[in-house]
């Protein structure tokens, strides 16, 4: 039995200090949850073996609010946003690394929960949490847990995914269901509450990755259309490219529950953050290809191919981004400037 | 002319959402102070091109308070500390991912402040900068900026440094004076005025771990003594090894207004945290060798032998660190239960 975890017990400020306590936090919580052996070696810098081959290494602070939501929390969302950011550039990740800032007075039974959670969903994913860090600060300067993660990986021999590889005619697909994270959190938030309950699409896609570019090495792109939603990856992406592009309304899945909710609370699902989604684009004679192999997958299910590359243009060009909607017209979809949802992720 | 940084401009929620004007608040600071080939790729994930070798990674969340002080500030601290755990695993440190958490409100000049700090260190270290993140989080919800900071290392062939090769007999080594760091942040957090102003040692000491584990490859091990400070890392390494340690007081060397400083607020230099110091276990007759490639370095000026590892004792057992007092007495030299001073780091 853990001596750590009474009842009612809550983070202190000692338990950043870096001496017994935190050394006791550690082992308690995080080293029992995360257990695998490159973490049992105790260092500050943990050894990794690593594959030869070209490394891509990522990073992201998760500030999500509330902690806790349909589908997830911010312990399984770090470790699968991290790994999905490794795996949008055709890499797989073979390790994680957590920092930890806690305010105090957080119960310990809640961060209990949020360590196990992330490292259930290390462990699913196959990528070990190998080294981490854990500060406290003051009541007031925190929001009970900040995690940021940071993700190394390897690309494989032949893959070089870049936006630059984009070209006029290219299929723009996606691997399901759009919004379902953003509204999931907001419904959340709200109190709101739906016939059907909205959960997180929060989820790890680098197994799906690895076999899609296995199958179609000439992917031109990945992307993971999470703050901002899929109408700021697909800005940021033609911008880059200097092309335009032109997406069918009518091809772009989304659950009739979270089409209702937008709908409630004025938001385009094209805005929202998904966590557990990818864009792809790729040669237009490879799309059925890449089709399959994202439905082979449970996390590719709804895969659909939404749109195509245009001409080129150049870049700060207005309204690279065209949507044929569904009475048949045409509008720009423009990026926002903010957010409508802070601390989605 | 950076349209941003109009004067008393400040980051606000919209800068973290992930659209436009996280981009324009990453272009005209981050890219800008942070600028490298690598960063300048403009994925989520960095592609590195990595020698061949043993990875090692680690990771840290820095709180520091106040977010300057003299001898640096929380850009150049967090660069340096991880380039540090990154050398203790005799490891050269090849990138460094941040992740930063930044309050609602905070002045957009200070962060630009910061952040060119940061890409300075970066730069004179010789360490890219090759990953970020930003998010925002609420007035009340932060204190002004936490970074998290994560770096990747290579370890030289035939470097092999472990706890586990500490045995009976061996020298204990540190590469300069005690306490500055968290005398200099204390100093400043109180408002106190000594008669010289006591800075920061926030140093990188890579190029010099590089030129020790070269003259010297059968170094037992490496250690900065941050949090918890000297007295933490021994303990903690006395106990991963099962052995006693003796220190020498007379040999440890502490600034006359450090001591000073220390005696007034009633604190211990044994106990407080340090930024650019780091502790060398070594064979006793490679000491000499040690000393005079530490001493070679600017960071290494005063280092000292001041200690040697005794014999062999059950983990758990206690008092295993003991120091000779200037007295000519014995004393157990423990941990703190917490750290004397929060957010030092």
């Amino acid at each position: 039995m853990s001596r750590l975890l009474r009842p009612g017990a809550t983070v202190e400020m000692a338990h950043g200090g870096g001496g017994l306590a935190t050394t006791r936090l550690v082992r308690e919580i995080f080293a029992r949850h995360f257990a695998n052996p490159i973490l049992a070696q105790g260092h500050d810098a943990a050894r990794i073996e690593a594959p030869s081959g070209r490394l891509v290494m990522t990073t992201d602070a998760h500030v999500v609010s509330p902690l806790e939501f349909p589908g997830g929390d911010i312990g399984s969302l770090a470790v699968h946003g991290t790994i999905n950011d490794v795996a949008m550039g055709g890499a797989q990740p073979i390790a994680l690394s957590a920092a930890f800032i806690i305010e105090e007075g957080f119960p310990l039974e809640t961060l209990d929960r949020i360590a196990q959670s992330m490292g259930r969903a290390a462990r699913d994913a196959g990528v070990p949490i190998v080294t981490g860090d854990t500060k406290v600060v003051e009541r007031g300067h925190g929001d009970g847990v900040y995690i940021a993660t940071t993700g190394i990986g390897v690309v494989p021999e032949g893959v070089t995914i870049a936006p630059e590889n984009i070209a006029p005619g290219m299929a723009i697909l996606v691997s399901g269901t759009l919004g379902d994270h953003g509204v999931a959190i907001l419904s959340r938030r709200q109190g709101l509450e739906f016939s059907t309950t909205i959960a997180s699409d929060s989820a790890a896609l680098h197994r799906m990755v690895a076999d899609m570019v296995a199958a179609v090495p000439d992917i031109a792109v990945l992307r993971d259309p999470t703050r901002g939603g899929l109408s700021a990856t697909l800005n940021e992406l033609a911008e880059a490219a200097g092309v335009t592009m032109t997406l069918d309304e009518a091809a772009i899945p989304v659950r009739p529950e979270v089409a209702g909710a937008c709908e409630l609370l004025g938001l385009d699902p094209m805005h929202i953050a998904n966590e557990g989604k990818l864009v792809c684009i790729c040669p237009a004679d490879r799309a059925q290809d890449v089709l399959d192999v994202m439905r082979s997958h449970p996390e590719g299910r709804d895969a659909a191919l939404i749109g195509t590359v245009g001409d080129r243009a150049a870049p700060g060009t207005p309204g690279l981004l065209r949507m044929t909607t569904l009475i048949g017209g045409t509008r720009v979809v423009d990026w926002l400037a903010g957010e409508p949802l802070p601390r989605i992720c």
